[in-house]
């Protein structure tokens, strides 16, 4: 495991195959965040590690039930196989690369099918769009050909990706991993649970299960009130993050 | 022992058991310090120990009838057995993670049963609340169970705890030491000894002493302008220590 | 190889003789930039490597075609036989000499001739001048004269370069390799297409290739609109490189 | 030594014991570095020292009759036995610590019995005092109770002792050594050699030998003007010297 | 040599004795710079080596004739036997202690009798003053008396040397070597080539060649219009320098 960081596991999960690393760390319109919560909260998932750090994680601890954790914490379901990496709080820009290769090295240990990150691609028009758009990035030709076949989302093209899924993607390669990303329309700097949603759906129908978002979007105002303090968090590392752009730009 | 601090005992202390370390460091209102200094100044309990660091302590003695010494200083009673851990300057953000590693070593040299840290959670209308409500945080379920039976304080719930108690809780619970923080409602950058009165008070009935905190109630309005240097130096540390976030927030 | 940069080869390329590395990274007008996009895009040049870096890259990938990428690579074309070492993010100011001795050092594992740089001459009057006049700036007295030869430039004559191409200069004559700068006078802080045009036109009459830089001409509004956001980018490590002239100046 | 010091000694004084060392250091008011060039211009004190740091002293040589110096520098008298270390410029804030241990470990050398520091204590009102009270602050309580006796200061209670004289204060403790501070009420951020008179007389006394104070006096306005530029260098680092409070405070 | 300076010589110079290494630095007024520079372009120096750094030296590369080379380089002349130490570019600060150390490594190898550095005295009534004067400092007694004895300047008395001249004093004392600065009048930020041509004539005087500044003081509009940039990086160095204080003052 890369030095800096340590994962403490409270369990040894039993995975079924193929097995899903889902990435959800704060970033535009805490899209990646919202997804993965959404998911620990509403499918069983299975809390059975943590991730410490004393240089990488701030001095912050999530308070659940009155008990304080690692902000930095694993889940997982067994069938489908699912592994959530999720950050309750946000990650400074130091420790992109880092956690990148953390994220890396813990799923070849898990022998990963493939590692799917969730993100935001902020747009100027987001009020006037109703069904946000999705886009893939992938690392590889023959996952791009796979995610091509799906139709559950369009090709990212050309542009950039920055911020913490972005190393992610070079890791993996090197490490001959599958990832991807995917990329919802949202806003830059408000929760976005709507853009999660989309992304929700088009999860479910890759990994093969079944998801109601309704009770997702019925929350979204109080889903919204509830993270703003994330959101202001995650808002002052975006620009170093960034070079002066938004997460992701065409 | 953490090797960039050095803890001088002028004396070994002899201290029954069960044995508690009490943490008291500036942070929100001030509350964890007011409580740790009323205990020392009326409690009889006797200095034994400075803590030495020239990279995480600012270049700060504390004068007490005339001599100066260390503004970490450890005091204790033996019975029933205390341990106070008491920062009579601010310390800065850097020294947060190791000073986590500090204490909780410290307190296995000891025996200590439980490490119990005193905080104040910034509410917006503290001016309307007459008597302010403490809350608990665990670091292990166990101790929430016992926690809860007491009866003293609410659960805190879900939410985040930052600022210096947020890692003891971490470091305490990978060394299988028990420790909870008394987070009880105050102001944020104004003392508040009526906040450190409440927790004065859950103190004396969780270990088992008397207390009588009239005379703090009385000489509240001597003491926020006594320390109010210390609030000014704290607040300065306060946004590092917070990413943006008062100490505590739920 | 300069140890924290890590060049990774999908193929050895065949090149013929003499070989020529280009280098276009963004700067003033970004005119090395465009420029070689322009080869890359127009003169089948084949992508053969990439340089990974987690201290000198920042956390950007760049996406093309779906795929993410690091958003440093190289490309070559056999005949004439041309290495494109080329940038599609700005670097980080502290990159500049790690970079210059990764170029010399990955020059001398190919056996390039020449090493060409390519970047704009930022002058206050460009608006008014139609057809930017080009300069060579050289590393060592034989290479002078063979350009002075050529008739393609004028001489740069006495004055400064800073930026990323002027380390370059220094490691490449130190290990006895011949480079040179192609100077056009451009804009400091717009995309300036119409400066590259000028270097390609240099270019290709001094490797031996034919250009038609018709349609870099047609295309100069949307190039511009297309990476104003790169422009932002790179004009953010301006100063920095700079020390408060612009890249290069007389 | 402390490694990144060097003390270059001229000459190997001989000095009587007891010995004093006497540090005179710029910090508020400049009530140390007045009184110390003032013994060192009027009591025929030798120089035979000086300091040498690239680490902690800043690129400026002190320049007298002629002939450049370190700015850091020791002086002595045989009898009474009298070491002085007086800095001619202010020092960065970095090198509070290291210079606390410098002086700690050159005084045992010397076999020093006591270390004395003078400083100014930064009062609100000093221009309606006459005649600036003293106090003394120590490092143990034997040295506490012969000040208490000498009747030449008093005890300065409780209260905080910031900047470079307060290091001194713990380092000398723990090499088991004798160091008092003088503490002088002055201005903060006007020269203040009024105070140092007040502080002169008490050092005669302590020691034993006679002064004449009188000339400091009648040169106050012109050692005004002539240090303003030490006062104005001092300012910039008292900031990061005290946390927000001027050194000294109750 | 000061490892993190590599010093290539393109020739072996043969020198005369004695032999005097003359060093000229941008500081205020660039008397320094101004001086040397006038010595290199009328006196036939050969230019033999270059100062290469990636550390102390900015990614900036002086053009001559087209040539890039290093922006620190050094001349001389076989008789009078004077080595020049020119910078081309200013310095950033954390390079003035390491490259006093270079310079008098470098002169202990060529066995130089006197390193003489040449500066300017920031005046603030440069303006009216016509025929600018001229001080020394030196770095020991006996030198001061010969310097004395030459009546070409008069003598500093009291005061600081800060910046890039000051460590090398210091330096070259502790070598062993004599090193005195030439302080002349001068602008702080305004070049100053009346100030370098007194400077140039004590130089001739002291080491016995003949100078004529009437060209010097014929072109001074077009030097200061010439040299306008280098004086405004110079500027941005100038405070970290100098502690808030101009380059040498009384």
């Amino acid at each position: 495991m890369t030095p800096e960081f340590e994962v403490i596991e409270h369990a040894t999960p039993a995975i079924s195959k193929p097995t899903y690393l889902i990435v959800g760390l704060p970033d535009a319109g805490l899209v990646g965040s919202i997804t993965t919560e959404f998911l620990i909260e509403n499918y069983g998932l299975k809390e059975f590690g943590e991730v410490y750090s004393t240089k990488y994680i701030p001095p912050i601890m999530h308070v659940t039930d009155g008990i304080a954790k690692s902000p930095l914490r694993l889940y997982y379901s067994q069938s489908p196989g699912i592994i959530v990496f999720h950050a309750w709080t946000a990650l400074p820009s130091n420790a992109i690369y880092p956690l990148a290769k953390l994220v890396v090295e813990y799923s070849k240990k898990y022998d990963v099918s493939k590692i799917i990150s969730i993100t935001g691609l902020p747009v100027q028009n987001r009020l006037e769009i109703d069904k946000p758009k999705a886009y893939w990035i992938s690392n590889n030709a023959q996952l791009s050909v796979e995610l091509e076949k799906t139709g559950l989302m369009e090709k990212f093209g050309d542009g950039y990706i920055a911020g913490p899924y972005a190393p992610i993607l070079m890791e993996s390669w090197r490490a001959g991993l599958d990832n991807f990303v995917i990329a919802v329309e949202s806003f830059l700097d408000l929760p976005d649970p709507e853009a999660s949603a989309v992304a929700l759906e088009i999860l479910s129908k890759y990994i093969g299960f079944k998801v109601d978002v309704s009770s997702l979007l019925q929350q979204a105002e109080e889903i919204r009130e509830r993270i703003k303090g994330l959101m202001e968090q995650t808002k002052k590392e975006l620009p170093s993050y960034t070079l002066g752009k938004p997460m992701t730009y065409t």
